[in-house]
């Protein structure tokens, strides 16, 4: 029955902190163990839920809202959900604790706005320095880290892998996912 | 394994047709065998996903997709869903069969206007001759009947309950949910 529990991986992070990097990794690792899983990124609920809407609190939030209501419904039903939005704003995610409760586990993806500037995957905060991106978080929008978060991992000490090993041991350990099979 | 069997039950009719109805009918059915159920109505998905959309086509467009978006990530993995929004438009109901192929059901929930109207139950059709409503479906905005839904009910000749089980009768057939326990 281990596979039957549903649950909220929610990550919360800057642009470039490493969240997308590790939902892969944990993708992987979870197909492996034959679990059910969707992941639902930043990018995938801006075009499919939310098109159309900015960058403004109000429109993160209403954004942040719908991804919460999407990995509910998924989870109370037994269906493991990633999210990988930014989801700059306490209030929110903790909006999103309370319609989950104990299937909502938050993981913090930490990592200085200096590094995330140097990594810069996509070029997004050099566009936003030059003011090309208004509203981006970390650089002209704050960004509110958790206080208490059921995982932190820190990417500018570990690598992807030991975040996501760190991850998956947690969900292990507490029978959201089925243990490995020794190949 | 049959109750991990997802599927879409997609209603499509007018307002007032008996969508809701019905749709309230079958969750008590389902439940009764235990099976998993969500239901996407036009309300919850307009509250949750699409606050702020209007009834224009495009708009109207928008909801739909997001609804088939939502209905394709939960029937895929294993969990029914009812939708329950006019959704008067022929091309993106297709759009949604497209997505979910075997496992999209359109049921086709059919009463004249004449009988909608004079039902009107929520008031809605007596706004929308006075012009309090603009662009509503039967009056002055398009519905398109399926051409070859899984199922028809007609409302006006059958009871509420008839219509239900005829729908429950045809899910069981094929196998998408569990036989009735003899009681």
């Amino acid at each position: 029955m281990a596979d039957e529990k549903g649950f909220c991986l929610w990550f919360t992070g800057l642009s470039g902190s490493g969240k997308t990097t590790i939902t892969n990794l944990l993708v992987r690792e979870l197909r492996r163990r034959d679990s059910k899983l969707e992941v639902l990124d930043g990018d995938i609920v801006r075009e499919n839920l939310s098109k159309g809407l900015g960058f403004s609190k109000e429109d993160r939030d209403i954004n942040i809202r719908r991804i919460a209501f999407v990995a509910d419904l998924l989870s109370r039903n037994g269906v493991p959900v990633i999210t990988a939005a930014i989801s700059p704003y306490r209030d929110i995610r903790d909006e999103a604790r309370g319609m989950m409760g104990e299937r909502f586990i938050e993981a913090y993806v930490e990592a200085s706005v200096e590094a995330c500037e140097e990594r810069d995957t996509k070029g997004l905060y050099a566009k936003a320095r030059s003011g090309e991106i208004k509203e981006f978080t970390g650089v002209s929008d704050p960004y509110e880290p958790p206080l208490s978060p059921e995982i932190t991992v820190n990417t500018e000490d570990e690598t992807a892998e030991e975040s996501a090993q760190k991850i998956v041991a947690y969900l292990e350990e507490r029978g959201f996912i089925p243990a490995a099979v020794a190949s």
